[in-house]
């Protein structure tokens, strides 16, 4: 059975029990949080527009994050990327050979965004929204998931 | 308080209960979806690779889709899309001209992607996926979730 159908099975029960609530259209807490987890952040549906990327990059959030400040109200950013990240194993160099091999296509216009360093992955991402002339001036924090132990833990940025 | 004060306190009571699970880096279900909720789905924590942006567009999703499949053994997409979508509330000219009066900006090099029609928007997403050189010949779903009623309704693509 394909993944589509147990969705779809998964969805009937949860539709049926699904009570309408007051879910508006900006988030309630007006944040949007670039993440890979979000239930570790005790937010609720509804609470943050929630965008996720592999990565957690802000950099391949940001159409996304002006759309999310400009026309759904959010004024607080907060970037979560995770300990045991699929993006620190690998470089541009290895996914385009592979697709080379395998697909037969270039992908020298594609930037994977993959790191050697988390802590300077963060503190990239925060340093590259709050000199962007397209993102407002609003708290920007980030945050490395510990998925051995379910911490986050603050990344310092200058 | 910020929302990321808030956020740290959350995740010092979930952490105090974490317990380490067995989550492994590729998605057990090998399946990558393109979403706004993922809770009306059915799927666990470490199922599937949740991506969300604004609208839930594949078109600004293929970089992680690409890493999803070649990296992370993904062998399935699905899309969903929702009713009461911000996407539908604006164009790009809209959203270029607030910048401009706001930021005093040019976007014009932005795609910010809404659309007009939710059904077209999926099939949309869709077709463009199976089309694509650079991703894999796999299943791939498109829905609409519906907010009022909690359901997801499949989308014909041809």
């Amino acid at each position: 059975m394909s993944v589509a159908a147990e969705v779809e099975a998964a969805n009937a029960n949860y539709a049926a029990s699904f009570t309408k609530g007051d879910l508006q259209l900006p988030p309630q807490r007006k944040v949007a949080i670039v993440a890979y987890v979000a239930r570790a952040l005790g937010l609720e549906e509804g609470d943050a527009h929630v965008i996720r990327n592999a990565g957690g990059k802000a950099t391949d959030a940001l159409r996304s994050l002006i759309i999310s400040q400009q026309l759904l109200g959010t004024r607080e950013i907060i970037i979560v990327q995770h300990t045991d990240c699929g993006m620190l194993t690998f470089t541009d160099e290895d996914i385009r050979a592979k697709i080379r091999a395998d697909l037969n296509q270039n992908t020298d216009h594609i930037a994977f965004l993959p790191f050697e360093q988390l802590d300077q992955s963060v503190s990239d991402d925060i340093s590259l929204l709050k000199e962007s002339p397209l993102i407002l001036d609003v708290p920007i924090t980030g945050y490395i998931y510990q998925v051995e132990t379910g911490k986050i833990v603050r990344v310092a940025n200058q």
